[in-house]
């Protein structure tokens, strides 16, 4: 058993009492949730045959069955071991409004590395860091996150392991990590103590569970939720305070200082360097992809900056099987519901597989800044998380690259007269275009407060400079094939 | 050295220019920090030989000495090693809009005592709860918490320490402290590097300093302060979110639900029962001034419901040398510029003594909750700050009892009457009591909420029925016998 304050289990006249009032609660503050559109996360872990199904089916049946999902953790699958470690979680946030119970979880994938002495010290660090930081940005956004952990004693688990197996019909339940665990139950209780420790935050703290008895379990889960709920409600609205930054940054250029002019290449050198680099970008796809070393490649710019083109450059010396080119439009509804990064958790890439994103989630301090999409307070707080992501993407082992393409007012100008007087390109321009290009220096001050607030050691900004397309594209080209080849040094 | 992100040291002129930026922007902000009444804590902690007193020298030199107080970590002395381990620190914060920097802080307390085997694993967690909820708390209530860790190798610190050593005038300098660390560099590193793991905070993260160079010190150090207190008055003004309870509570009583009526007891009995309860206190006062136990006593009840008489009765059967009775009234000018709890704090027993508070931090959730002194952020953040202080006071090993005096609305009616019509009671009734008698139902209300939310198992309400005076005084006796005598066993 874990080291616990010392509760007295209530008499079952009491403990009867007080489960009708916390059901009660419960099923009002439902309605409550939904209104306010608190996204709920209700995380159970704890010893085999503690009862954490059991908990779940029990606090499920107050909830309307269109407002809870259940998440069982399993071993992860190869589609989602091939992603960073939080990925099969992050994509599995609950929308607002909602619960979202977990039958264990990413404790879980922590503790039985290190059980198994699978993870070195190091990496043990920074899997906590990693979950540190996702059940805070989580909270930061308004989510409630709470962790119970159910306790029983080794002679209690022992008790239950045997009456499972002595029969036929429950034999199954008892998995091999069961008996591990129950043999091994020191030394499991160690490593759990040490995690729950590790993970308790003030914003989403552990609850040990004494879960000796079943409705004494349901009651103390029950009654924190309920008071955890009602915590969660009176500070919804409130913001989050926005973080000092941790990440050390380099010194960012400002787009007034990005000297264009001479940044040229004439066309046979074009064709020659093209040529080159692609052919080795290609080589070089093949070896990411046997060493599963996973690309992001993100592009930002102003319209008609040549984004596209760039692109198109860089895909047609990829192997079709191992990348994607993710367009980013504006968020749709199962989108903004949940986390503002969520929609790019779920666009990751496989190990060993490119993944380009037109437009990415420097959306949120760029054109959700500008025209109020997201509060002042949820723009200010994205550096970091954007930073924190991006952390989570090297932790993976991913190269991360990200280049800004930058052009003058003028050759902007020049480019939208052309494509609308262009009859087959009039399609690329749009009424929209015209308007953020009379926003030219609102954003030019977001996107310099951008570069210099997100231009980390392991996510560094380039900037492409695309007065001439073909500059950029060599550029952008000379860039990944530079990272990717230092990634395999 | 520690792990840390690597980063590269810019050029000597690059160097200067920056810190010429930086220390411009400091100069301008101590301005705004007085403006914004912005309580800043600076924490310089580190190696041995790696510039703490140094890097704290070069940046107060930008700021106005009204608006800085700088504290240097000593041995605790005597008077302070008898107070709860935060203590010294606790007392030492800054008042709001000003500066204190820390030359060495609390982390030291902890590694030293980890270092010379000096502290088990439980204590161990439980010291770094202690300065988790300390660094927490302030953030919370708006302090700007920064601490940095001047990180040098081995050979680096070597070399100083002999420069050091070789000059007669430097000599003194070099302490045994600093020799052990050099000797066991290695260990000491493990020890730093787990402490700062673990106490490293969203809202009070630690910053490894490269304290190779002194100007890169100083310009690291000097960055990150002033992006630091950027975004800390941009969080000016911003509530800090209310945290989940983690104590478990023991149910409460309503005051609507106590029984006054039978709570009453005769003359002889009275007499007997109190001078065996005094006696028997004298005796337990004696042995937990041996025994160095603290006892900290809280007195909240009703106007006129017998506090002072009540008190008087407990008095009588201390020794004068062993307690204090702190009258709380309206906090002082230097104390409304700290945390609520600093003026409680300053006025802790040490260890062996007894305190009692007549009226108590419980204010913070009574009378400034109902007569709007502080904001409602503030009082509803407070039961969760104040069930750490008394777990803080729990860890330390005092016993603390909190009672709650209560007579109903009749009673209190008559003896303000009498009050009244007696000349020499007189000065006991204000207009200001009337007015309070007023607000019965809101305060009413609000105890409630304060008797639900803060009995925890560590430090429980007791009421005392105080319709009848001699009641309540035996009542309170018992309590504290009892208590004191359960500590004891």
């Amino acid at each position: 058993m874990l080291i616990k304050a010392k509760q007295t289990i209530p008499s079952d006249e009491e403990l009867e009492a007080r489960l009708i009032i916390a059901r009660d609660r419960l099923f009002v503050q439902q309605q409550l949730i939904k209104d306010k559109k608190l996204p709920v996360m209700v995380v159970i872990d704890g010893f085999g045959t503690a009862g954490k199904g059991s908990v779940i089916g029990r606090v499920i049946k107050i909830i309307d069955p269109r407002f809870f999902g259940t998440v069982t953790n399993k071993r992860p699958s190869e589609e989602e071991t091939r992603r960073p470690f939080l990925y099969r979680y992050f994509v599995n946030i609950p929308e607002q409004g909602k619960f979202k119970f977990y039958d264990g979880s990413w404790m879980q994938d922590v503790t039985r590395a290190k059980l198994r002495d699978d993870i070195s010290p190091e990496k043990y660090r920074q899997r906590i860091d990693s979950v540190k930081r996702f059940e805070r940005t989580l909270s930061d956004n308004g989510y409630l996150v709470m962790k119970f952990f159910l306790d029983i004693s080794k002679k209690e688990q022992k008790e239950r392991l045997d009456k499972l197996k002595s029969d036929k019909n429950t034999k199954w339940r008892v998995g091999e990590y069961d008996l591990y665990e129950n043999e091994h139950f020191d030394k499991c209780s160690a490593v759990y103590e040490q995690y729950i420790y590790d993970t308790d935050m003030p914003h989403a703290p552990w609850y040990i569970i004494d879960a000796k008895n079943k409705k004494w379990s349901e009651l103390q889960v029950l009654e924190i939720l309920v008071s955890s709920i009602d915590t969660a409600l009176k500070n919804s609205g409130t913001n989050a305070r926005i973080l000092q930054n941790v990440f050390p940054l380099r010194k960012a250029i400002k787009l007034s200082e990005v000297e264009l002019k001479g940044k040229t290449i004439v066309d046979s050198e074009y064709r020659e360097k093209l040529n080159a680099l692609q052919k080795r970008l290609t080589e070089l796809h093949n070896i990411i992809y046997r060493k599963k070393i996973p690309v992001i490649i993100c592009y930002e710019g102003w319209d008609a900056a040549g984004k596209g083109g760039n692109i198109k450059r860089i895909t047609t010396a990829l192997d079709a099987r191992g990348f994607e080119v993710q367009p980013i439009a504006s968020p749709l509804p199962p989108e903004k519901a949940r986390h503002f990064l969520w929609r790019f958790w779920t666009r990751l890439p496989k190990d060993g597989h490119i993944t380009i994103f037109d437009r990415t989630w420097y959306g949120r301090v760029m054109v959700e800044r500008i025209e109020g999409f997201c509060s002042e307070n949820d723009w200010q707080r994205a550096y970091n998380e954007i930073n924190e992501f991006e952390k989570e993407l090297d932790d993976w082992g991913a190269v991360v690259i990200k280049f800004w393409v930058q052009i003058d007012k003028e050759t902007q100008l020049a480019r939208f007269t052309e494509r609308q007087n262009t009859p087959e390109k009039q399609w690329k321009i749009t009424d929209e275009d015209w308007r953020n290009r009379e926003k030219w220096d609102a954003y030019e001050s977001a996107i310099d407060e951008m570069l210099a607030k997100t231009n980390t050691e392991f996510a560094p900004w380039v900037i492409l400079e695309s007065n001439d397309k073909k500059y950029a594209r060599v550029k952008a080209l000379e860039t990944i094939v530079k990272r990717i080849e230092d990634r395999l040094k």
